[in-house]
């Protein structure tokens, strides 16, 4: 809309005409996350399903600029792909975040990673670790969660300490964030400072009641899907492990956590249960739910995607 | 000295008397401690030396009291024999010293170990991890390096952070501490938070001019030693590297340095230009020399020894 000099603005006609042009700057990209979470099969990954998760996501990547301000630095840790989003000036040298990307364990890399590793860089001022963990169905359970544990050593081996190390993680990656502390527990290591956990998977058994409650609501994720990528990463293995389906876990002893989750998105049960869980087990937790918004909304150029970026910049501020 | 009632007590008989019973009672350390650096030839390790040095220290070792109010829990740290002392109450979580025990690479062990590192985790509140690396001359150089790495590597492992831990050493353990810092900048790593320093012995090629001027008050280290000890562990290895030597190395980005040393060591020039070595490069650092002390004083169970800790421990606090 073009605005002549001395003609007054009418805020109604602005919200109108607006409202068409972000649907039609943001319809590519939705068009593109609705690629990323269709599968034909609830019992099995296709070929031709897989191929097109993974090229929506490619699309996703591209279709989102990088942020200003960031170095984007890859490199090979130990043969696995990764990359540091360090902000330019005045970033934080002393705490990190670990950033697991999303994408069903059946894809995601480290393009798809960078807007959101980039906004947790710029909201944070700390230096953001992504990695390329190995995606099923190639490589099923318990290979990201292994890859996963050699980024965490790896900054262990920089001499991090655990407890200025954030672990963020979205949809799939919020699942690999909870499994990663879990294990961390087990092996009785010292765990991250914080969980930062944006529509988090945690319940591989698909038993949530936003399953039903949102399916309408949801624009991009199905029952379907999720039970493909679970098929194609589960193999079998009990899907009530709490490796698997980290909600089922003892989070005794677990660092503070935000979850954000949609209002519109089947996961949402997966964010509201976890949340129960972790009060029940005195852990300090905040659970942020947006209205309107969808699975993983932080990554788009959207102005309450900043707003939950600056969120959990305030939330890191008070852990540290 | 038995006082009796009503009998003014005179200060100067008081000291008369004490001195003598102080001298009695260390009579049979200082006896251990000359065992403990006594060698027949300056070119190697007689079988017979080395076996009066280890008997030294576990004699040495035995008469020294072990601490009260501290837990000592031995463990295997793959395979090498370690030990955490932890103070019994209200210790400090987030820091650890890592502390290297002296003993010319050739000898030294958890026993002989203990004392000192009970002393540091008591005037710090810290939890200390000691350890059995391997010895010289059936270990030479690098396996030292090596397993103090893997003491490192293994804090790490369980998520403390390389500006949480501060490596402490005396002689030998003192050379080992700079020269694990040097290795981890080499590679990129993280330093220690800080280095404790008593009695460091930084420079293989014995060049310093305490060995002349300070050899005549020099209770128990002679030229003979350190030349018999230099020649067991670094196998003609060239002295002046900086892994060996680590006077020689370069000091820049070195985190803040303490260093306690006696008058009366030979080693004296040691810390001295290590000082000026690192007051040059930038790096913060204290040098303590103690009057009438001789090397590493701070194990024994003396007034001055007490003193050098509490110093240890404010220098500690300052850092943090």
């Amino acid at each position: 809309m073009k605005l002549r000099p001395n003609t007054p603005l009418r805020l109604s006609q602005l919200r109108q005409d607006t409202r068409p042009a972000e649907e039609r700057r943001l319809a590519p990209m939705m068009k593109a996350l609705k690629a990323i979470h269709s599968a034909t099969s609830p019992e099995s990954m296709a070929p031709e399903d897989l191929e097109r998760q993974r090229k929506g996501q490619e699309v996703l990547g591209r279709l989102i600029a990088p942020m200003a301000g960031m170095s984007w630095e890859p490199f090979s840790l130990s043969g696995m792909k990764a990359a540091w989003v360090r902000p330019h000036r005045g970033h934080d040298r002393r705490h990190a975040i670990l950033y697991c990307h999303g994408g069903g364990y059946t894809s995601g890399n480290l393009g798809y990673s960078r807007p959101i590793a980039s906004k947790l860089a710029n909201v944070t001022g700390y230096e953001v670790l992504a990695f390329e963990y190995r995606l099923a169905p190639e490589h099923p359970y318990p290979a990201a969660v292994e890859d996963a544990m050699k980024a965490w050593d790896y900054l262990m081996y920089l001499g991090y300490g655990a407890r200025d190390v954030v672990v963020a993680g979205d949809s799939a990656g919020g699942n690999l964030a909870l499994v990663l502390t879990h294990r961390l527990k087990a092996m009785g290591r010292r765990l991250p400072a914080s969980l930062i956990l944006m529509s988090p998977w945690t319940d591989m058994t698909a038993s949530g009641k936003s399953y039903q409650e949102r399916a309408d609501l949801d624009p991009s994720l199905t029952r379907e899907y999720i039970q493909a990528v679970t098929a194609a990463y589960a193999k079998g293995e009990d899907l009530t492990s709490p490796y698997l389906s980290p909600l089922f876990g003892d989070f005794k002893g677990f660092p503070p956590v935000l979850i954000q989750a949609g209002t519109n998105e089947i996961l949402l049960s997966d964010s509201v249960r976890l949340r129960d869980r972790l009060v029940a087990s005195g852990v300090p937790c905040r659970l942020e739910v947006w209205k309107d918004m969808w699975h993983v909304f932080q990554m788009f150029p959207i102005k309450k995607a900043n707003e939950a970026a600056e969120s959990i910049g305030r939330f890191l501020l008070e852990q540290f």
